[in-house]
């Protein structure tokens, strides 16, 4: 098996054309609020458009018309790598971050949908630049959809054929038209969401301008905020519910919005993870709020709101902030550090573990005691009513572990870096997580620019390693990769 | 299948009989000393004998020899619950530890070998009692071979079956047999492995109270000093040493101790997890050296005598301590901390979740990569040069992943009882690996009196679960296994 390098040449050439296009979207934004930007947008966009034709020009003379496995590990890696790299020039050329270390980290944070800021004054920063951030958090949100409905069940990542509600027979020789095809349909939702969530932000007292920037991070899971105080800004309890409800959908497998959408509620509500993520988000905002209240916190309703605002926000890696939960005492920091390992639904634009992996490795774990009473009696995991094949549930286990592996030796190398030992623990299972804030010196009301630059790389590459499922940024490095098979 | 209680009453009985006997042991060390304890140890002496001789009477009238899988599972636990409930008594009746859920905790961390004490002026304590204390460890450690050389194998858990050097062809419905052959061979290796420590001790210049509790606590991995400042009292190089080198050893599969003394060492060294053990051990305590002397320790020797002390310390879940690990900067934290999930040896008297385990979810993650790329590709997991079936393999990844998910809920749990964050992280994993120190505030210099009481219950519990290598407790809250087949 032979890599096709020049179907990947020419798709990283339309990845980064279509990038070029995005930036141009920001220039009206710029030129309307006049402060600043939108030369450097434009230059930026050139840039982007013209090493996108060069590359799509010298590889489009193809052969052959179909894409191998190894060949869309490549792309899903190269894509995020090179649209995150192209995408540092607005931030670069117009100087509202002058520093390419922290440029990569913004915008990688951007791209992987994390939210994880380097930026202390936000709203010092040109609109037309911030709207390009928002953007990024955007477009990779639909790179996520695609990634996580149409690429990784094919390429059997992590057991996400598991997680397509609509398990199609797949060839995995031929990629290209299922993904279209999928993908659009799902698009349209997003972008759909995005619109109605903008509107309802709007009436609800936003700007034109905040309010698009907040539908757009909203339904990426992203969490880039247009204010330093993130959501805290608003103190309007209707925004702050609008808000909980489209990070709510944001992290629902679009499949199954789809299936809301067109009335079929019965099979959304017979999906699993569906019923153990909503049941789970509220009664987990519930106990945070009963906790809040035993804190002494007086008005139920905010503390309610405050209470399932930070939990969504958290499962569904938005990041978004409304209160700072590092202040509600000890059990608080310990049960929001622990929901960063949750994430929420597969075939979501959220980040993180996710509840269907949990779901089949407590359910595994439950039956293992039950294999020790009868080891010779075979008993498969069930999901959805039916029984999951050994070979996934293992590589989900073994997902999992890996996981946690990469979490352990990573906290021990932001430890060697220099940062002490609560931010050290947070910045990883945030970035990992692809959340946004963290704990100690990165927590809710902070940001990462303090952290040494060497820290800034190694967290860049844990947000890409989380976002990307782990295997398929692991299998890059491993010699069966590239050894001809 | 029945539950065999008269042959389960007799086996608890005789349990209490030898608990009374190794009471009467202390006698004779509390008249020497003169410091009092002597009635309390008769009296308690006279009570666990009581109940023990009438247990077994009452049960003595056997119509079965012999006992089937699950009785075994209730004798575990069982035995250890009431060797630690008869245990307090020493301490009780004598007043060092007046309270009963103190009294409870620092017995059950001494069978479970634990070693986290809630003593907070040791010294102050007659010699007596203090010998006790430290044969509940020793016992503990005892009871531990009989469980992992021959009990767990049998009765299937965690894959311990596999690690068991020698696997012999096991019937599992005739367990006493084989349990008092396999026992009383390593047995001998751990008297006279504690004999040849207390001795080198005592050239080394301890009195002979101190070098023996001493090696009764190390055989054990267990811990309990009788120096409130643990090992750091001492400042001979030598005692530390030959400290470290029993810590190793009592970390050491002691089937492989046993090859070992029979000259057998090209077995020993190619028992993959002993390799592990034994580099990985000696490399993490130069990797802590160095980073001491970043630090700006001068002195090379006593850096790396502390470095390899405190690493060999937790690895095997002893818990001695001759330096305060917390102090040495947050890298230093954060990598004891992880430290604390490894465990020594299966085979060994150390707990936690043993490297083999580790060895084997490390192997598994990276075939899994190489199955991703050849999904039609049967690739199992070898160890020692043999296949491991799939059943083993995934009966590991599970106990891994439940014991994480009781780390994660048990952290929650302490956070809401009330302890601080760190606190809360350390005195989970310490409890559950059987170690001792913690973090926070019961670190190495610290002890866990301050904890609530409930608190000390669930910690307890920890050990208990821990020590039993979690499913033995766990499947006894299962219907599977009260439900009769």
């Amino acid at each position: 098996m032979k890599f096709n390098f020049k179907i990947i040449g020419s798709l990283l050439g339309i990845l980064l054309v279509i990038n070029g296009g995005f930036m141009l979207l920001c220039i009206p934004v710029s030129m309307v609020y006049q402060e600043g930007g939108t030369l450097p947008l434009i230059i930026s966009a050139g840039i982007s458009v013209s090493i996108g034709s060069l590359l799509w020009a010298v590889s489009r003379n193809r052969t052959d018309n179909n894409l191998n496995k190894r060949d869309g590990y490549l792309i899903v890696t190269l894509g995020w790598l090179s649209m995150s790299l192209v995408g540092t020039l607005p931030f670069l050329v117009s100087g509202a971050i002058p520093n390419f270390t922290n440029a990569f980290f913004e915008t990688l944070s951007g791209f992987t949908t994390t939210g994880a800021s380097i930026l202390d004054d936000i709203e010092s920063i040109p609109k037309g630049i911030l709207f390009w951030r928002s953007l990024t958090q955007w477009m990779g949100g639909m790179g996520i959809i695609v990634l996580a409905v149409a690429i990784l069940p094919i390429l059997g990542i992590g057991g996400m054929q598991l997680f397509v509600a609509e398990a199609p027979g797949l060839k995995p020789d031929k990629l290209q038209p299922r993904i279209t095809a999928t993908a659009r349909r799902l698009w349209i939702i997003y972008v759909g969401l995005t619109g109605l969530e903008f509107v309802l932000l709007w009436i609800g007292g936003m700007t034109v301008f905040d309010a698009l920037n907040h539908s757009l991070t909203t339904m990426a899971t992203g969490g880039f905020s247009t204010k330093q105080l993130s959501v805290a800004y608003y103190d309007s309890p209707y925004i702050q519910y609008v808000i909980i409800f489209f990070m709510f959908l944001a992290g629902t497998n679009f499949t199954l919005t789809y299936f809301g959408f067109k009335g079929n509620f019965k099979k959304v509500w017979a999906n699993e993870e569906f019923r153990v993520y909503s049941i789970g988000t509220l009664s987990l905002g519930i106990l945070v709020c009963i906790g809040l209240y035993y804190n002494g916190e007086s008005n139920i309703e905010q503390s309610f709101r405050d209470a399932l605002f930070q939990v969504v926000s958290v499962i569904t890696t938005t990041g978004f902030v409304s209160a700072d939960y590092t202040l509600w005492g000890p059990a608080m920091s310990v049960f929001f550090f622990m929901l960063m390992f949750l994430g929420a639904s597969a075939g979501s634009t959220s980040g993180g573990v996710k509840i269907v992996r949990h779901l089949l490795l407590i359910k595994n774990g439950v039956l293992e005691l039950k294999r020790q009473i009868h080891p010779t009696a075979i008993i498969p995991v069930r999901l959805n009513n039916k029984a999951v094949s050994q070979e996934i549930t293992f590589n989900v286990l073994a997902f999992i572990m890996i996981y946690l592996t990469i979490y352990v030796v990573s906290t021990i190398i932001m430890g060697l870096i220099g940062v002490d030992f609560v931010t050290a623990l947070g910045s990883v299972a945030t970035s990992l997580g692809n959340i946004g804030p963290g704990f100690g010196t990165v927590g809710p009301v902070h940001n990462f620019a303090h952290i040494p630059s060497i820290g800034k790389w190694f967290l860049s590459f844990l947000m890409l390693l989380g976002r990307l499922e782990l295997f398929t940024v692991l299998i890059l490095i491993t010699p069966y990769f590239w050894r001809r098979s």
